[in-house]
């Protein structure tokens, strides 16, 4: 197998499930049915900082709530894909829009719904409280949980590698 | 005492508590007099698939509030008894109104208003941090602690020993 | 110094300050300015146990929230002081109107405002998060944090002691 | 290196980032695009304490959102600055107003937009979960991670070094 960091020097676009990696998997039940999720913040300035740089940042979630787009709409992520219950159909159309080859896309899933993308990408990454059939199909684990940094860990290391993450003695950026 | 994995194979139906179990107790409480709890997303993956597999899943909480019935309404769970002072006599018209023996039964829960249904059951299963006496009754005692994955593992344990469980071979599930 | 058991025996009445006691010091602040907290469903059951047994429960808080009154009044909790400037003259309040020496009382806090009646108190107890002046000063340090099973642990202790906790074999409770 | 706790003799005033120091770093999205935090009440303590004391208590934040305003006000803090793009401005502003020298004020950030203002201050802290980059440059990195304790952590410290902190035999405070 090729070492992840190797497969990193393609990737040009990620894709993460929403609850589960963004989120410790927790869902607020509201009595008006709304549900609330809770996002991350050094997830969160990741996720704005890749998308400045040009990369190509997506959401395919099997949910549906509000809370997921006011989240990532105001990470400057505009690819979001919620109430998927065949992902995989999803992802196919997502790399035809951006034209990607699988061998440049990331994709971070923590469970059973996000197996068959995962294997269609170049790099398969996950929490480290992933199912354990989404671990067996990991390039690379996380040392983070889901919601707790799994998604800043995956950005921080493909731009350290690519030279794009930031540098202390480069005072603006 | 029979292990507790043979006693599984009988099992067609799932009972749970759920603050405690489907959560790790917390309970926010709201002017109004909401409350909302909040579940666990893997936990809800398994119901989910649980029932799809026809699998018999219920609640039986000593709770009311409608964050309870929007969180199980949504993963397609249909026996939702709130307010239960007496979880007995839930529990009893629960098994005769779908004709179950107590044999067929996993019940899981946390705290003392579940002691008696719990010893009723074919097997008791209870979260990492139940109270003392509901530890010394369960047949299995969960590595997650409420709301952490505690139904997700007792679900998937008794589907994988039913070959039920998710195969990664078989791509469509 | 007396063992902390011992001085148990006399207890008729609980006092518990709210923030970082009854939660693990968490206050979500809103737009319009309602402040919610979360209670844990372990510690209530123990407090709605205790009352039932005729046990006096008070909550001495600093701070002002309907989700406080919400909570504890949903455990049967009616000696609810909130927006408590200063607890000693609360507290001395609390001790005549219940007719009660400050031998018969357990006080739980956790941080500096507590400070002063957990000194006036028979037992002083505390969270395993508790500032360093307050466990300083407590009889016993819970083995659990505010929020996380304080509550229940002290009232437990005390109830079993009495031989008025549940038990397993008294199927009526 | 001089110790952190020989420039803490200095301290008049604070800089406290929000998210991630005042918060573990989650953040609620509602459907109506409210934003809400959970601040941590003991922080909380010595924050209204500092104030109390005459120490200058500052929030310099990237997001804009009523939750931090409400939490911040509540607490007896004035110096609000949300929504800055570029902290460094606000921080020369804010120490021009005060009459503060650089010397005179701790900084405590955890990510990235906090780098420049934390560098530009006479005590740099930061939570235990800080970014790599933030530890590299912090003279004091706090044993409690972001919305645990790490703001009380700084606080007491330098108050006590002052002789400002709670005194157990002084009863009024």
């Amino acid at each position: 197998m090729i070492n992840y960091k190797e497969k990193l020097h393609l990737i040009r676009a990620f894709v993460f499930d929403f609850d589960g990696v963004m989120t410790d998997g927790s869902v607020w039940m509201y009595a008006d049915r709304e549900t609330v999720r809770c996002g991350n913040i050094k997830d969160g300035f990741a996720i704005q900082y890749a998308v400045k740089k040009g990369y190509i940042v997506a959401v395919i979630s099997g949910a549906t709530s509000l809370s997921i787009n006011n989240r990532m709409e105001s990470l400057g992520v505009t690819q979001i894909y919620t109430g998927c219950a065949n992902k995989m159909s999803t992802y196919r159309k997502f790399l035809e829009t951006n034209h990607l080859a699988p061998e440049q896309v990331v994709c971070m899933g923590d469970d059973l719904p996000d197996y068959d993308i995962m294997r269609a990408s170049g790099v398969a990454a996950c929490p480290a409280d992933a199912a354990v059939e989404i671990k067996e199909i990991s390039d690379y684990i996380s040392l983070y949980p889901g919601g707790k940094g799994c998604v800043r860990d995956i950005i921080e290391q493909t731009l350290r590698l690519h030279g794009q993450w930031f540098h202390p003695d480069a005072l603006t950026w």
